[in-house]
């Protein structure tokens, strides 16, 4: 049976491989390919590795075009989003790549959206206990945003176990600027990343602060609290999340490690490395694969996790098709085998 | 029908390429994984992103180890593979992704090499004429070097339809270092190379420049020369060919351009791209496409065409698995549909 | 004595370059900073690596502002410099970063810029025959463009000892974004050129192909042609260009090398590199240092040059600096000893 | 008067940026240069951008080589430099660039090296509380480690203001390798590095752990830990260390801001970024400047500070220069006052 997919916002980076990754697939039929400046352009210039969709004319993005579809993936500026959601049929899988539906607070949207809260659909991290019956035939899916997954990846396996209670979590994550997606902005240009690391969000403020707290809550955190700090480093795509929290009591790298291994072990994405190795953002590259691996730092009293994962995939557009698969009732791992392009 | 695979040398980056292309198909079983001087490690510390194969034990490359296959690939150290092979039946399809049996002349692989000639296989560029036929059904196969493949397809439809004649062919191929291998020099560590750009193998001294000769020659050249340097740039992966050849004769952009797209138009893995658009490295990483453009320089005389592709992939082991898949009598295309990795 | 300067042009790459070489300096006082789209904002904002000027406010670029200084240097989009040198008077240093003033023909400027020719100005590339007394005293300077620098420097002294003479010249020189400025353009974004390398303006017309031409016939060529294709790689600054050229008769490599290690021996800033070793970017980056080295492809029947440089520095804001030094009566390597920052 | 100085380990990272900060000096001589398996070789075929000193030949790293100098600079292997050091005279100026002679307790030095405490030098951090005076004459100095320089200098203000009081401090430092040196390692080869994050030495386990909390203590902190983890990321240099530690009681980011502000104000090289600019690596890259930001992350009751350097200027090199300045008796800026090459 064939899939009918539409892309709001196929010019992007989100966009782009959600096609990439659906392209290799003879179960979907790519449908309307849509965005709002570039509607009227050929997709190949915005997309110059998409080769079978080059000669594509961009659509508008609006509910007639959107259309007729099995699904429609949202690509767009949070805000947009919903606004587009609320024009499509409630028969229609909608996979919401942006923030808009990711929030179930209205106060904490408010606070660091500046909007009114759209809603809360369900939230698209599989691996989340319980989600996969949420996810299977849902017709509404948020996808989380990158540095959540890959922070909530990295400690769930703890916070579950109880090894660390989710208070004074702190977060480092270099990223590559894809995840900013195609904004012409002067600190996103080539010449001001390459050969440089810059902190920025510093300080509580980045938006997906309450998205890692909310998840840390569900993962059996009473009041946790997260110093997150995300980093431009020379690099496309990638997250390396750093994620260390105080330990609950009494442990050793053992007992830490079976956690991890127990909690891991049957996820098809999501890979507690070998000891001894550390997750490198190029063995994941492209790929849906989430590596991580884990420490127990006892003079400073803190477990030490560290996850690395593709933003664009695992952290977008792959998360997004592997809900979608789960939705739509297919095997999960559809069209997201592919391992990480290394070196 | 599974067909059993073993890889020489599985712990570089061609062998891993190999295996990573493998891994993602279900009419493949893995074999065995063996290598020299890592004997006895986990294949997870050397192929940090091969998670299926993390703990599998790497053994020593001998002719018992790699019997029982029904296809053997090489991704050796040129020399080493003539040796190994020697040592293989006549009923294995045997895949060398090294250097020794593309030459076919035995003065020039002298003149290059310097050791003495091992033969010449079938080789593996199916996108010759002919190719095709050659490979169905073929037990040997020499996989083609990473520049001579990129300049060959950059250069082949001119050759072909006369524009050009082959001789004072000028290339120019910013490359990143995984064609070197993981040797472990002093040029080749990331501190050297982040954030440079340098020439090496200048003055016609490269290795590959005899095989990029003996392709122009298959192609219709009567006495062709090229100037060929490479450059190393901050990529691990990829070859941006500029490859520029003096004008037969009168011509225009548009018959140029029409005979790129007539000589291009039912390949799987070669595009020419629409106009206007120029090709770039990441279109087409971790993918086994290559993407051309081409235009007159009516001022110089010249044709400038340029080409771009992931030298482990379409440029190694994409090229093996492309034709091995011929050699078996497969969908030439088979495990290869991925697009590349953009941005 | 204190020489008191103007930036026109403050906030860009060009301009911050100038500034950070002249801050060095205890004869050079920095008077206004100008700009037209950022006036009234900090400079800090913009380069955030000259903390000493980090609070000085930005002024409109006005031939008010930039009245009552010994040099006014001009970083400013061509067509705008001629604009506002056309207000400074006879007595000041005008030094003008941008190509308005660097093509001799009216015609090519035509051809390639497609508006009226402003005029041409003394050319600031001292290391041409006689160019020092060109610049000795002059109250106007163009700055070489970055490509025309490297290329020239590289094929000057086989031109000069006619081992080539000029005709079906060959260059390919990957570079850096920086040379395109702080311009907000998809295809300069970091996530575009990160990993990738891709080749623009090919087929001839490159706006830096006339000024190349121009030298070349300064250098003893009577019919130069030049086929150009720069490459854009994945670092901020640098160009190594590879430059080939038909030899004009039987030589030796001894024979190349000796005619450029006289021609530059005496030079401060440009190096022949001792045999064996080849150019790489790292080594001159943040410098005005260039270095070349070369050999000869006997069956190609091509010399073959490298070039590196920095496209700020020697490209760029060092050349105009070196060229300023001479107008000036200074020492031309004043505030420009600075050895490339490598690794 | 003239400085003669030798460098023992010529041919690394750091002992070429010790020479590239000299060779711009007109009161330094350049005497001995040593190395062990590079001896006999050219300087030029180490250290390509150090074209004054290309055809200086590499002595062995003896005490007869290294005598009759004002100062030997040691860039060895922790261990090699102790022995050296005991041959060399008391009355010559030794600088040790390795860890030798950086931690006052023994113990600590066992436990995270397993040999043996060769002693304790002058520390060579001069921004520290009194430590002009200490490194005032000294005839020995021991430069500090590049990542304890970072952090110590993000958050030394608040230290000393009772702002934190030095327990439970988180850092997450991305770095480039050139602080690994040339070593020939794999997970140091470019084609590793290039396009991906890894974290290292994650856990507690990094020798410049006892280091922070030996410079926390001298700060006021009185049982101070830290959790570190640095993080490879694709650039040559700059370490972007960002710094978290518990408040100490309630304040505001005013008193924060002011803490910093008065703390660096008069220092030369540590530069309190304007508001809302946030370090990046780039802006301080080949320089000995340290830009630092400050924040107050109210919910998570966390100070947040973010300091870049690089890692071979102020990190190594531009320290131990900075050092011996002061020891002897000349401007403690003299030769460092190039800033950072930025784009």
């Amino acid at each position: 049976m064939m899939t009918r997919i539409a892309v709001a916002g196929c010019t992007g980076y989100a966009g782009g491989e959600i096609l990439r990754l659906l392209l290799g697939r003879d179960d979907i039929e790519v449908g309307a390919l849509t965005a709002k400046s570039s509607a009227g352009s050929r997709l190949g210039e915005h997309q110059q590795h998409l080769t079978p969709l080059h000669d594509r004319v961009v659509l508008d993005t609006t509910a007639e075009n959107l259309a007729g579809h099995d699904v429609v993936f949202l690509a767009l500026p949070h805000g947009a989003s919903a606004e587009v959601a609320a024009q499509l049929g409630d028969d229609v899988l909608v996979i919401d790549a942006g923030a808009d539906f990711r929030l179930e607070s209205a106060e904490e949207w408010q606070r660091f959206y500046g909007t009114e809260h759209a809603g809360t659909w369900p939230y698209g991290l599989p691996e989340l206990p319980g989600q996969r019956d949420v996810l299977a035939g849902t017709k509404r899916i948020a996808v989380p945003g990158c540095f959540p997954t890959t922070v909530t990846l990295a400690l769930a396996p703890a916070l579950q176990a109880g090894l660390v209670d989710g208070d004074d979590v702190v977060v480092v994550a270099p990223t590559g600027p894809s995840g900013a997606g195609k904004s012409l902005k002067a600190h996103l240009l080539g010449s001001e990343l390459m050969g440089s690391a810059s902190a920025y969000g510093v300080g509580g403020v980045h938006r997906h602060v309450p998205e890692m707290l909310q998840n840390f809550r569900k993962l059996g955190a009473s009041a946790p609290t997260v110093s997150f700090t995300p980093v431009l480093v020379p690099m496309s795509r990638g997250i390396l999340a750093t994620v260390t929290a105080p330990l609950a009591g009494p442990t050793t790298a053992e007992a830490v490690r079976a956690a991890y291994a127990a909690a891991w072990a049957d996820e098809p994405f999501v890979h507690l490395l070998p000891e001894g190795l550390w997750p490198q953002t190029q063995s994941v590259v492209g790929s849906n694969h989430v590596h991580v691996q884990v420490a127990v730092d006892a003079a400073a009293n803190r477990l030490v996790a560290v996850a690395a994962l593709d933003n664009l995939t695992k952290g977008t557009a792959g998360g997004a098709v592997q809900s979608m698969n789960l939705a739509l009732g297919l095997s999960e791992t559809l069209g997201l085998t592919t391992l990480g392009v290394a070196p």
